[in-house]
């Protein structure tokens, strides 16, 4: 297919108040910023770039200055192959300075699952899914013979 | 590091109104659904996993029954090769029932962007980056030497 796979997230870009504050609670959490300067930060993930950008800015960018943009409607999922890991990254998280959504618990769905929102409202979702096939760099492939699970 | 990369995103999920209607918009658009059944819907991307789950039961799994998710505030991009090949992504998209936030033109970055909105609200941006590695999969590597570019 033309321009390759459609299915495709190259950046994920998340609109913070301030985003120096932002910056400072991802690399709390341990992140490395790849790039500093101008009003956007960008960490190299797995395959795809993660970016930080200042409200006002970003909702100009979309096209639509003025506009109030909002949280929780896209929860991103980071994945790990077991749950004291699972533990481990949601407590680093709320050292630096998360809100609690949902600490981590088994699922009825047979995974092990938190959310927590960061410090401008961005879900995200730390899991073990038994069922998908997860690489080290946290690129998950899900089996052909996967059930919605 | 324990748990291989901390910059990951292993799966992106989206709050919609109604998973069927917006599965036929995402079907509409190219992608081709990984399971059907259930609450969810998942579609196997670059690495990562895209899901589209009922907003309602969707808040509750994040720990909130009851919360009204917003959108907006997290925009997915999807990086093509040429600008042609955005031109006809982004046309694509309006023909499945995308709504039009900003048509792609020239980018003062020095790129080629447009965005627009899905049946939900969730914003995609459809982009050419010359500064930035792109594979045939829609993953990006950034180069060392990027300065916010």
């Amino acid at each position: 297919m033309p321009g390759g796979r459609r299915q495709r997230v190259s950046v994920v870009t998340l609109a913070v108040a301030d985003v120096a504050r932002a910056r400072e609670f991802y690399r709390a959490w341990g992140w490395i910023p790849h790039s500093d300067g101008g009003d956007v930060v960008f960490f190299q993930g797995n395959g795809l770039v993660i970016g930080l950008y200042e409200s006002a800015a970003f909702a100009a960018d979309q096209g639509r200055p003025g506009a109030t943009l909002g949280f929780g409607g896209v929860a991103l999922a980071q994945n790990y192959p077991t749950e004291v890991q699972v533990d481990e990254r949601y407590r680093a998280a709320l050292a630096a300075g998360a809100t609690i959504l949902k600490p981590p618990a088994r699922a009825e769905w047979g995974g092990y699952s938190g959310y927590f929102a960061d410090l401008d409202g961005h879900v995200w979702e730390l899991a073990v899914n038994p069922f998908w096939d997860l690489a080290e760099d946290g690129s998950i492939t899900m089996p052909d013979d996967a059930v919605g699970a």
